[in-house]
């Protein structure tokens, strides 16, 4: 998928809301454990539900590989459901891979030729030829860590070298300079407001993949306060506060129901930064 | 395996080579590409002709994950046959994972339970909780990137915060306050031998995965020079110069001739350091 076929979704749906996909077999309704692959079904029922209101799918691929062969096989076909159903949806492999460029060569290969993601998500710490790999497939996008929601997101991402910068910026900046830095997104976790403001001075056009609204305790006020841009540039993602919304037979319903919430407080949003379609 | 184990198998051998399964289809013999898996097949030789020679193997899991599901069942098979056959052979899943706490515990389960790896290399840019999970299995290992061989790694692994350190020594000495930190070993390229003294002034004790002998330049002698430890610490990974070798019907024996130079190159090291069984 390209940019401007990624912005007119969010814009005809009034969401940038991104669904992440982490599904755990022991968090689902009981009765889909006698399906064949219980994990797809449950995804296609959230699918199905939810694709209205979500311009983004993200299946992370921990909870996949964590079921061995099993658990390609239901990532396979999720992501090939999405592309024969919904085309129009953009798709995300979460899967924080880098690695020397030969072997990112074969990521690469992975998740946008074998698999055909529109994106996967990329981790910076060896550097330039780790993600350039991920960057020379036209319509493809990287969306790179830079400053990520969890507690140990701290640990390295904000020290500061000499000069007052801190890594994640260096990391945003370097980036820039990289080959086909148009095809790339970036993490930046919403448990971090106070840092959007830093961060769109650096990249000002890019889009932002936002995780930790929900259950990691982030406000989406907050976040687009400092964080939209004039195409609204971000990807807001929801996992557990969806997908897990009820564990009885109205599991798809009420997913839609939170999605749901989460897209009307987004159209508000839109509307109030005259970002409506 | 245990770490004494490993030091027992390093002195009984006089080795310390780790032999780096990356396969590539297009690199290997032609005449394995009639069999059922030829990445298997490929793999078997390799294992079967290298075994008495070194003490680890590390499938780097890009090289399959751009085969897909058939790819992840030649990982699968890969990993088994050296468990049921080799099983005094550390194993590696160089897969360079990372994620929040609970998206790598499920990482965690996916190599050290459902293929049951000794060990799996990490990334630290998530800090803390993205790499505590790999610590919670006894006898398993996180091998966590520290200072890396390729061009990319001094992008950001070299950048000095205000008092001098360096990121690669910062996440060193960070993740020694981690719980269960005597199950990490590090990845320390060995195209930067300058680096080595700095790293055991942190790390001692550990071991360290030392990939870039061979094809990407790396010198055995210089590495060991500052990187040995009264346990050796040390576990030095060749993969293009031993598995590529030869593409004829003799690959495998060739594959041997290579890893018997790095190997008897180690035990003239060893016995200089009053390290030999």
């Amino acid at each position: 998928m390209n940019r401007q076929k990624l912005i007119e979704e969010i814009r005809s749906k009034n969401s940038f809301l991104c669904i992440g996909l982490d599904v755990d077999k022991n968090k689902i309704p009981s009765h889909l454990l006698s399906e064949q692959d219980p994990v797809f079904a449950f995804n296609k029922a959230i699918i199905d539900a939810t694709h209205h209101l979500a311009i983004a799918y993200k299946p992370n691929t921990a909870f996949y590989e964590a079921y061995g062969l099993e658990g390609w096989k239901t990532l396979e076909r999720t992501i090939n459901y999405l592309n024969e159903n919904y085309p129009e949806i953009f798709t995300i492999a979460d899967a924080k891979r880098g690695d020397i460029g030969n072997t990112s060569s074969r990521y690469a290969e992975a998740f946008f030729k074998d698999l055909n993601f529109d994106s996967v998500t990329v981790a910076p710490y060896m550097g330039s030829d780790s993600i350039e790999p991920f960057l020379a497939f036209e319509n493809k996008f990287a969306i790179m860590l830079a400053l990520t929601s969890n507690k140990g997101g701290l640990d390295f991402q904000v020290i500061e070298d000499g000069s007052g910068e801190a890594l994640y910026e260096r990391v945003l900046k370097t980036s820039l300079g990289w080959a086909n830095s148009d095809r790339l997104m970036y993490v930046v976790g919403a448990t971090r407001p106070e840092y959007f403001e830093r961060i769109r001075r650096i990249v000002p056009d890019h889009f932002l993949l936002v995780p930790g609204v929900g259950a990691q305790g982030g406000s989406l006020k907050e976040v687009c306060q400092y964080g939209l841009n004039s195409d609204v540039g971000l990807l807001i993602n929801s996992s557990r506060g969806i997908i897990y919304a009820s564990q009885e037979k109205d599991f798809a319903a009420k997913s839609a129901e939170k999605a749901e919430e989460l897209q009307k407080e987004m159209a508000v949003i839109l509307s109030g930064a005259g970002l409506s379609s």
